[in-house]
C-alpha cells in the first residue's frame, strides 16, 4: 500500500502539507527558510492561515481523490499538521507519494482507545481506563475506575471537545448522553500537580532531539500558557524525556512528536502519567521559534526531508502565551513588552476559543 | 505628490514589497510572522524568490503604470527591498499609497554623489571625493585625491558593480572607460583596518533601537562574512551607531537602514568613515534572524506599519557566512554545525556570485 522509500529531498524540492491551520502555516514558514516549496491540502476554509505564505494551495474535502491525486503529483512528499485527517485520505496518498510520520502513526493516535492501549503496551503509566461502547460496559467502567473520571470520545477530540467530566455524585449514563454516545473511553481522574509536554523530534535514521520540558497551564480545555523549563526535578525530566524517546522509538516516528503528561505526586514520590500524543508539532512547542536555535517546525520539516536535526540550544527560561479569541486585540500591548515575540495567525475572526496568535516571551535572568 | 499619511496598520493589512529578491522573501516572512499579507512587485524574474512565500505578485516592468496601480490598489502601503527601483516608479506609487521608506530618502541614495554630498553635508567624515563627468574633471580629481583610489559610477552600483580600481600607477581615464565614461566619482582608497556596519531601526514617531555593530569581509566585492559584535573598542562602536542615528534623523526615515563604514587607525587615533548608506534592511544584518530577540525585517516591518519597534537583545556572539554560488552545495554540511541556522533562498541557479543563502553560527561562550 505505501510508497517507496521516501526520496531525501534537494532544496527547491516541494512538501505537500495536510491542513491549513496556524501549524501548517508556521511549518511551511519554516520549510521555506530551508529552500523548500510548500503546497497545502486542506478542507472547508479558503481563508486557511497556511495558504497566505504558499504559492500552491488546495481547499476541497478530504474525500476528492481527484484533488487529492494532483496534490500528490505536485509534491515530492507530504506530511500533515493534524492527527485527524481521515484514515482512508492518508491511505489514498500514501500509495502515491511518501507520507511521514508514516500512516500507522495516525491509525494509532486518532483513537484514544488505541492510542492508551499502545502507551499501556510500552510499559508507559496512564491514568486508569477502559473502553465505553455499551451502557453495561459503561456501569463496568465506572465501578472499576471509580468517580470522579472523565469520559472521552474515542475519535475526533481537541481542545476539550468530545469529552465530559463526571463528578463524584454525577450520573456516567447522562454524561455519555451528552457525548451522543459515541464510542467512548472512561479515563480516572488524575489529581495531577502539573501539566508538563515533551516534544522530540526523530529522524529517518533514529536520531533523537528533545526540546526542554515545558510545563502547560490549560484554561477551558484551551492550552493558554507554556512556561520553559518546566518547574519538575532533574529526575522527573528525564523520566518526560524518556518517554517520549520511547513512544516515538516504538513509532519508528520520523518528525517532531509532542507527549502531553502529568505529573503526579503521592506522599515524596513523584511520577510522570502520559494523558496523550500528538504525532504533529505542538501548541506547547511553539517558544521553540523565539526561545531557541531551532524551532519545531525547522525540525519537523529537517526529519521528513531526511536531513540531520540540529541540537536545540535555549537561549533563555521562555514564557508562551496563547491569544484566544478576543485576546488577540491585545497584540499592541505585546509589541511593548520587552523579549515579546509576537505572532499573529493572520485569522479574520476572533471567535471565541479560537487560537489566533501567541505570544513568546524569552527571559534572560538580565531582564 | 505624496500621498496621504499612512495608516497605522492593523494585522490584516496588506504590505506591498517591491522587489522580488531574498531581502523581499524574508520581509515577507517577518510580516506573515506579525499577521500582515504581502503582495510583491518585482520585474524581470518570474521565479523571484518572494513570490514563493507569498499569495499575490507581480512580475512586470518597473515602467508599467497600469500593473503599478493594480498593485497600488492591491495594498495599503508599500516599501521596497531595494535601493534602484527607479524614481519615476516611486513617484508613481507614492501618489497612490504611502511609500516608506519615503521617495525623498531614494532620491539621496541612487546617487553616489548626492549621497556623498549629503553625509558629508552632516558633517560626517568620508574617504576624500569629488565628481567626474568629463575627462578635466577626472584628471583635477585624481589631482586632488590622489592615486590608489576607485572610481564609481553615480548610480546602479552594488556588490562591486559599476566600480574600478585605479593603483598607485595606473591610468584614470582608462579606468573610466571599462565604466562606459558614465557619470562618477573619484574616491580616495582608504587603508581600512576593518569594515562595519550600522542597522539601525526608526519608527514614524522618530524612536529609534539599533542592532550591534557588525564586522564584515567582502570578497570579490560581496560581503562574505559578519561577525557580532565587531571587534573595536565601545567608543568606535558608539561613534558608528551615532553616525547611523544621526543620517537616519537627517532623513526623518522610517523602517531599517544600514551604514557601511570603515575603520581607520592612524597612529593611536580611530575615526570612523562612512562608506555607504543602504536604505532598507541588508545583508549585514541577517545574523538576526537568529542571533537576536527580534530581526531586522521584523523591525523593518513593524516601524513602517506605524508599529512600537522592539528593543534587541542579542543571544550570544554570531557570525553569519553568505553561501555565494556554487557554496550553496555546502548547505548539507552547514546542517550539521552546532548552534548554525541555514537559510537558504529559493533560488534555482547556483550562477558564480549570486547569493544563494546564508548561514548564522549562534556561538554561546559554553560551545
Amino acid at each position: 500500500m505505501s510508497a517507496a522509500r521516501p526520496p531525501v529531498l534537494q532544496p527547491g524540492a516541494t512538501i505537500g502539507i495536510l491542513g491549513g491551520g496556524q501549524l501548517g502555516r508556521m511549518l511551511a514558514l519554516a520549510a521555506a527558510q530551508l529552500g523548500f516549496h510548500c503546497h497545502v491540502y486542506a478542507a472547508e476554509d479558503a481563508d486557511s492561515p497556511a495558504f497566505d505564505v504558499v504559492q500552491t494551495w488546495i481547499c476541497a474535502p478530504y474525500e476528492d481523490r481527484a484533488q487529492l491525486a494532483g496534490f500528490a503529483d505536485g509534491v515530492d512528499l507530504i506530511t500533515y499538521e493534524f492527527e485527524n485527517v481521515p484514515a482512508e485520505t492518508v491511505d489514498f496518498l500514501a500509495a502515491r507519494r511518501a507520507v511521514l510520520p508514516g500512516p500507522a502513526v495516525l491509525a494509532r493516535t486518532q483513537d484514544r482507545l488505541i492510542e492508551k492501549s499502545f502507551i499501556a503496551g510500552l510499559d508507559i503509566a496512564t491514568a486508569p481506563f477502559a473502553a465505553v461502547s455499551s451502557p453495561a460496559e459503561l456501569a463496568a467502567a465506572a465501578d472499576a475506575i471509580g468517580l470522579p473520571a472523565v469520559l472521552k470520545t474515542r475519535r475526533l477530540g481537541y481542545d476539550g471537545k468530545g469529552q465530559a467530566m463526571i463528578p463524584g455524585n454525577g450520573d456516567p449514563l447522562r454524561a455519555w448522553d451528552t457525548l451522543g454516545r459515541a464510542p467512548a473511553i472512561l479515563e480516572g481522574f488524575v489529581p495531577f500537580e502539573r501539566e508538563i509536554s515533551a516534544v522530540v523530534a526523530r529522524s529517518r535514521d533514529g536520531h533523537l532531539q528533545s526540546f526542554d520540558i515545558a510545563e502547560n497551564e490549560h484554561r477551558d480545555h484551551i492550552l493558554k500558557l507554556s512556561r520553559v523549563p518546566a518547574a519538575i526535578a532533574p529526575n522527573v525530566a528525564a523520566q518526560a524525556h524518556e518517554i517520549a524517546a520511547r513512544i516515538a522509538n516504538a513509532f519508528d516516528y520520523v518528525g517532531v512528536l509532542a507527549v502531553e503528561m502529568f505529573v503526579v505526586r503521592e506522599g515524596s514520590d513523584t511520577s510522570v502519567l502520559v494523558n496523550e500524543i500528538a504525532p504533529r508539532v505542538h501548541n506547547s512547542g511553539h517558544w521553540t521559534l523565539d526561545g531557541c536555535s531551532v524551532s519545531q517546525f525547522e525540525q519537523h520539516i529537517r526529519a521528513v526531508a531526511g536531513w540531520p536535526l540540529a541540537a536545540p540550544m535555549r537561549w533563555a527560561d521562555v514564557e508562551m502565551t496563547n491569544l484566544i479569541g478576543a485576546e488577540v486585540h491585545d497584540y499592541a500591548r505585546w509589541l511593548g513588552v520587552p523579549g515579546a515575540a509576537v505572532h499573529l495567525y493572520g485569522k479574520d475572526e476572533a471567535r471565541p476559543g479560537r487560537k489566533m496568535g501567541h505570544v513568546t516571551r524569552v527571559l534572560p535572568r538580565t531582564l
